[in-house]
């Protein structure tokens, strides 16, 4: 009976071992394949280390095959393993499948003992470097694979070093290390053991130590946090050493194809002359720039170049390679894709494109949507001594410093001499839009992902960390503590909206644009994607934006943000107050005009693309002062009514407040209910769309509006709003007709369900996935972000925030739904989505698959977007043809 | 071409031609076909109504039918048509499919004229007989078929009354009612039209009349409010003229088959001698017990009790009949099923099964829930004169009288000389509930159907109004206003629950008990269901109820309920407030010897049966006092602080509040996220559960504890906190092991869509359909029930609130999709409900059919699940015969 392979040579492997011999595995034997010189080595499979943590032994055949392997490793060397006169030395290196830099294990030197480390010392002339490298190896194999503790033998080399007044370890002479190598066999026998003279037990020894390096606790700890699954194992590879320490003509370094930086076109390479890999990595000199190498050793230099560029030509990516040279000769020990800035990443793939190596649409694949976006916002540039003064919820990413102002009425007046502002509140409200529009970035006490602040901020685009519970604000004051500092107003923070941390004095940042290679790679991004792309705008400043990222239209305006300003609000509130439907009207009235010329700035922003406008939707409250500042006024006015009329006024308006109170207003009287019972708020709101659409169509420009109901769960809903609605749009549309959809949010799980219903009233759905998953969860996301959420991902109960990304389990599940009940009954009906995870590349994954026509996200996010959907559209082709 | 057949004799028609015939005339030709004296008629089908009402002419051939049909009465009678001399005169009467008391047209005395009236009054030898009827078909058909305003006709006939003296029509004389026909004749022409002496023409338009009535509003309107479908039309029914007002041989009167009050069976008649069917009608005369007639018309009197007795005998029912005698002949009008009270229904259906009529299946069949459930609840006995001072929720059914009194301390203290307390406060909360538990009856200005007070009410079973927003209460003034009026405490009130009524003073009630039939019935009931019933039940005290009203479990016991008592709430309040998990534990280890006792009184009550405990699931802001109070205790604390003690404990304790508030509560942190959060409560909870069956156990009783986690949307919280608490569970049994189930609430959407993940970790599933139902529609029930749901069922967008039966469509696709997928992966497992809805019959119906185990209702509600379980499966074992 024949054993199961588990050893491999350079030849048998390559680059698609990459599961079986691990990442260093398949570059070793792809680089030997492709002619490139590496040192002769093999390598030990994935599979027989998972055999080995199973079972507790290797598997069997594997050390005849490791042994057979070796005896090649001598025939390409001329080296012997063991040999007293020219001993064969080897790496033994761990390599997973998935880099885990620095978390397993490798024992250099291997094949030393007393009578090999001579046998070195007369070949290679330099007994100190023989020396060294034993007391290395003793070192090395008593912690790794025995597990004596480190220290041990670090304190007799500090004990030798001091002896003599060193400071270094270089300055230790073929005599220290002698005696040191002496030391360390007793810290051997001390600890109960003896260093293994035979190198045979040394490379069984230290495979296994290897293997076993798999499961040691910092591996799993590493592997939990980034998410690598337990059971893939490690590979081994026994490579022979080379030495860049032996002399002038000796060094090793590093090198990347490409600028990891910028992505400019130009090798990227360090080296240290006479040094070993570890001294590289120890950060204990500083390394030389490679163009000294090019005079000091020009064949190794040439030998990198061409190698580097051979490299990069066959993965056809940046490449990061170690080298060695020992004694002039040049050798490649890894080669793995070059980690690279966001930036990089974007102009290395568009330039490989540009260059023949890859084809547009490998390009595509090679930016991934989050370093797309990292490009996008401004990010603070940290030297590591910022003083973090307070961290909440990332409510919107960027960063920005500026002065703390507690009120947005100060603001407004700081704004007039004081460029930068920092606006701080408990939490902001409806009042504080004009304040929050002076200031550069947010901070609040209380809140979370959806929180006024956090919305408006994304809206806007400016940085905010928002919920920030540990901090204490007091707006009277005019004081904020943080970590036991107390500030006011005017003193200095920088708020980072994409960590959710805050920062005490004002921190430089990194402004972002979009590169000319960035709009390059969309460009082809948006040949390939098949989703339709459009912008949550609520306002028509939003909307130009939008275009100008390149929206295909709004996906979404809500309508309610536009009665925030001053004067709106006032009009909303004296409506919401109103005794009779007639001076509700009248109220409606005062706003009908405002909203057509909303509507008719949008539509011409818009020109030729459709613009959804959703219906005011959310509870009436919300455009009320908050109910306990207007508690503490009446008590306070309670005991000085003046002249009563203010005590008057509040009361009303406290009770007005209290009638509208809700218990759970996100499940209350909001949306098409509103629409339903108070007809004239809907109708004015259609009436201004129709007469806005009708005036652009006159100046020439065309126009699809569609009119969105939200918050529909029952066919008859939306049965009604239509017939009621239509009346309306037809007697505003007189004899010149425009064009318009009618459509809904599909926001409620009801919705989904009864799809099919009502899919017949509705030309088109848009998918509400925060309301949707809120209601599939049972989760009020205000709530659970600063409650439980955070705790469930840590939990591992859930994978990730589902607000961020679609549940595609269940959310996801119930959209399918909806999906197919909606094109049974209606297949002509358009699809969409224009929840904020409109904008999350993996939820775009999924719309595209499950045959959307479009998303719609913030217009920030807009390039994001594209690429995504882009990536999406490239991949199921792929796995398409794949399939077929 | 023949035409359609559009016109039926009796023969050709019967009981099972409702649909075609309509009531009236099937009822007809079924008495007439087994033998019994109806009056000669035919009828017109309702197709040839929905023909004509389509097409706005009376379908080919229906009249060409009508006259052959009037042909053979003419044979039958022997009487002729038009003829001057024996004119046989016909009643045009509508008969539809479904009844509509008095919404439809009938014209009577068709046929007679300036001529056939002389024929009449010769043969009767009765002018004034002859002619009165003449002048009521010149009334009837001019203001019927015409639409000549019936003002007009009495104006004319109050002229001739009043320049006599008469007070009565009776006292009209020959002369005046020739007068009277004369001055009738005169509307016509003032009005523009003559009266068509043809009888022919007569009879074509009272038949037209008759079928365009099924269009009047007023009958449109009656459809509307009785969900009557649209499309049937009426059928018209033309019945040869029987006289009941021909002498004292002469008569007309009404019979029930058996009491329709008591269901006692005899034979339940009223007449009026020498009278018509619309003197009845008309209340004028005083009508007569039957027993007068055994010695006035003796024959009829045998006749009339015959004819009972073979009808009821036929149709297998109590049933309502219309008789007429003329000149001592008896003859029967109609036939139709009795209306009957409540008990009747009860005691009838169990009366008729016993006779041998009917089996018991169609015993129980013959009683629907809602007709049982009638006689559960105390009813107010009203005169008409009572006056109401508010109306709100009906939330909890039942009526009491009592004094009012405004604090639960007040309750507390009052009850100990006062017997009956109703119990008014703007709303309930906690600290209320010892002072419910000594009130019969509550009253609440806020909050909705389940609001505290009216859960609670309907957990104690007593009567509650709650959310009667038009009523303003004072607690500290403890003065209340009802429209107007200012009530006291001692002012006495009665709370109809049942209507949501409140009256001022003391009405009577009629107190319910399940009699001897309902028992019978119930016991029916039970051999045929399938579903079994458990009941939901907070304390020991409710479990015994259940057991009493025969629960077979309990299917829900809320814990949290547990934590009310006076001292509990305390530890409570203190370990909500503890600083940390060492101070929470302390805390709850005070509670585990209390949940301990509660769970060892449940576990003995309900010897033998299933106990499904939930674990907490309410947000624990819930156990803390009221916001607004606290705030305004803390702002007078902060002007009188004294020695600042309180006011600092205020000050904590209002930002504990802050700290727990949430913005939508109910999808907030609450359920089994607390329970993964903060594991000691549910470990304190569960150690409670197995100490308590080990105990009970221990007594040689056998006990089956179900430990069901509330509010689970991932399988992975199933998961942790099952791993979690098994645990527990098996350190509490130590070597005494119980058997146990541990299983989930299925009422959140997510958990519907992936419940055959959550199977897996679930011995068993229970459908919590209010929270389910909330989530679903994305309602919260407490703001939508005052807010807007009622308006959506008057606007006809939802038939029913959702929150009562069921919504088959949304939320039972859920629940029909967790059963498959539940089923399917772990296929043993329980499934029920215990949502309020679990009581409701349709829902159990809904329940039986997709393949529940079981149905949870209030103890309160039992007999009703059960007969509406045995109705289900008696029903569809039916439907399953038919498809078979």
């Amino acid at each position: 009976m024949t054993s199961k392979k588990y050893v491999y040579s350079y030849s048998e492997g390559g680059r698609q071992s990459v599961d079986l011999l691990g990442g260093k595995g398949a570059g070793l034997a792809e680089m030997s394949n492709i002619g490139l010189n590496v040192p002769p080595g093999i390598t030990i499979t994935t599979e027989a280390c998972r055999d080995y943590l199973k079972n507790s032994k290797f598997p069997d055949g594997m050390m005849d095959q490791t042994l057979s392997g070796l005896k090649s490793i001598e025939r390409t060397t001329g080296k012997k393993f063991g040999d007293r006169k020219n001993p064969l030395l080897v790496s033994v290196r761990s390599g997973a499948p998935v880099s885990m830099p620095g978390m397993m294990d490798t024992i250099l030197n291997v094949g030393l003992n007393g009578e090999t480390v001579e046998g070195i010392a007369s070949l290679t002339g330099n007994r100190r470097f023989a020396l060294d490298s034993y007391r290395r190896l003793l070192q090395m194999f008593g912690s790794v694979v025995l597990g004596i503790p480190k220290d041990r033998f670090e304190e007799k080399l500090e004990e030798i070093k001091s002896s003599n007044g060193f400071r270094s370890d270089l300055d230790l002479g073929v005599e220290h290390l002698s005696r040191l190598i002496e030391a360390y066999h007793r810290v051997y026998s001390d600890s109960g053991f003896s260093f293994p003279e035979d190198p045979h037990d040394q490379l069984t020894m230290a495979i296994e130590a290897v293997f076993r390096s798999w499961n040691s606790d910092r591996a799993k700890a590493y592997r939990e946090i980034n998410r690598i699954p337990d059971h893939m194992g490690t590979a081994v590879n026994i490579v022979s050493m080379i030495f860049g320490n032996m002399g002038n003509d000796s060094a090793t370094g590093v090198a990347f194809t490409r600028d990891a930086n910028t992505g400019e076109k130009r090798l990227f390479a360090e080296y240290l002359p006479n040094a070993q890999g570890e001294d590289v990595v120890a950060g204990i000199r500083t390394p030389k720039h490679i163009e000294s190498l090019r005079t000091e050793i020009p064949d190794a230099y040439e030998d990198l170049v061409k190698s580097a560029e051979i490299l990069e030509n066959h993965y056809k990516d940046m490449m990061d390679i170690e080298f060695t040279i020992e004694k002039g000769k040049f050798y490649l020990l890894q080669v793995r894709k070059g980690k690279r800035s966001a930036r990089a990443s974007i102009r290395i793939a568009v330039d490989l494109a540009k260059e023949g190596k890859i084809s547009r649409k490998e390009a595509v694949m090679m930016v991934t949507p989050e370093t797309l976006r990292a490009t996008l916002y401004p990010i603070v540039k940290l030297t590591g001594n910022e003083k973090i003064v307070a961290e909440g919820l990332a409510a919107s990413p960027g960063a920005a410093s500026g002065r703390l102002c507690f009120s947005s009425q100060r603001a407004i007046e700081l704004s007039k001499k004081e460029k930068a502002i920092i606006l701080i509140r408990p939490e902001t409200t409806a009042d504080d839009v004009r304040g929050m529009s002076v200031s550069v970035g947010f901070l609040t006490q209380k809140g979370g992902m959806t929180s006024h602040a956090a919305v408006v901020a994304r809206a806007m685009g400016k940085p905010a960390v928002v919920g920030a519970e540990e901090i204490r604000v007091d707006v009277n004051a005019g004081t904020v503590s943080m970590r036991g500092e107390v500030l006011h107003e005017g003193d200095t923070v920088t708020v980072d909206g994409t960590t959710g941390r805050v920062y005490r004095g004002s921190i430089p940042t990194e402004e972002a644009s979009m590169q000319g290679e960035g709009e390059v790679l969309l460009s082809w991004a948006d040949s390939f994607r098949k989703l339709g792309i459009r912008a949550n705008a609520n306002t028509p400043a939003e909307a130009i934006l939008a275009r100008k990222n390149g929206a295909e239209g709004i996906g979404l305006a809500r309508t309610e943000r536009m009665f925030l300003g001053d004067e709106r609000i006032r009009i909303m509130r004296s409506m919401i107050m109103s005794e009779s439907t007639e001076e509700r009207k009248r109220y409606l009235n005062q706003l009908l005009p405002m909203q057509v010329s909303d509507f008719t700035e949008f539509f011409s922003t818009m020109e030729g693309f459709p613009v959804i406008i959703r219906l005011l939707d959310p509870p009436l409250h919300e455009f009320l002062p908050d109910k306990e500042e207007t508690l503490r006024k009446l008590f306070n006015l309670q005991k000085n009514p003046g002249d009563g009329r203010e005590l008057k006024e509040t009361e009303r308006l406290l009770s007005v407040i209290r009638s509208l109170e809700e218990f759970n207003p996100m499940l209350g009287f909001r949306g098409c209910r509103l629409g339903i019972l108070y007809p004239e708020i809907y109708e004015m709101q259609v009436r201004a769309i129709i007469s806005a659409a009708k005036a652009v169509k006159r100046t020439g420009k065309s126009i699809l509006p569609e009119i969105m109901i939200p918050l529909v769960g029952h066919e008859n809903e939306l049965k009604l709003l239509r017939e009621r609605l239509e009346k309306v749009i037809h007697d505003e549309m007189g004899s010149d007709p425009v064009e318009y959809k009618f459509g809904t949010m599909i926001e409620i799980p009801r919705a989904c369900v009864t799809a099919d219903s009502i899919a017949r009233h509705s030309d088109f759905f848009s998918f509400g996935t925060n309301d949707l998953t809120q209601m599939t969860f049972g989760y009020s996301r205000d709530d659970a972000e600063g409650k439980f959420l955070a705790k469930y991902v840590e939990l591992g109960i859930l994978k990730m925030d589902p607000f961020e990304t679609v549940d595609e389990t269940g959310v996801g599940e119930l959209m399918r739904m909806a999906v197919r009940k909606g094109k049974k009954s209606n297949p002509g009906i358009e699809i969409g989505i224009c929840g904020e995870q409109g904008g999350d590349p993996e939820t775009i994954t999924f719309c595209h698959s499950i045959g959307l026509d479009y998303v719609s996200s913030s217009p920030y996010r807009i390039p994001v977007a594209k690429l995504a959907a882009a990536r999406a559209a490239i991949s199921s082709r792929k796995r398409g043809q794949t399939a077929g």
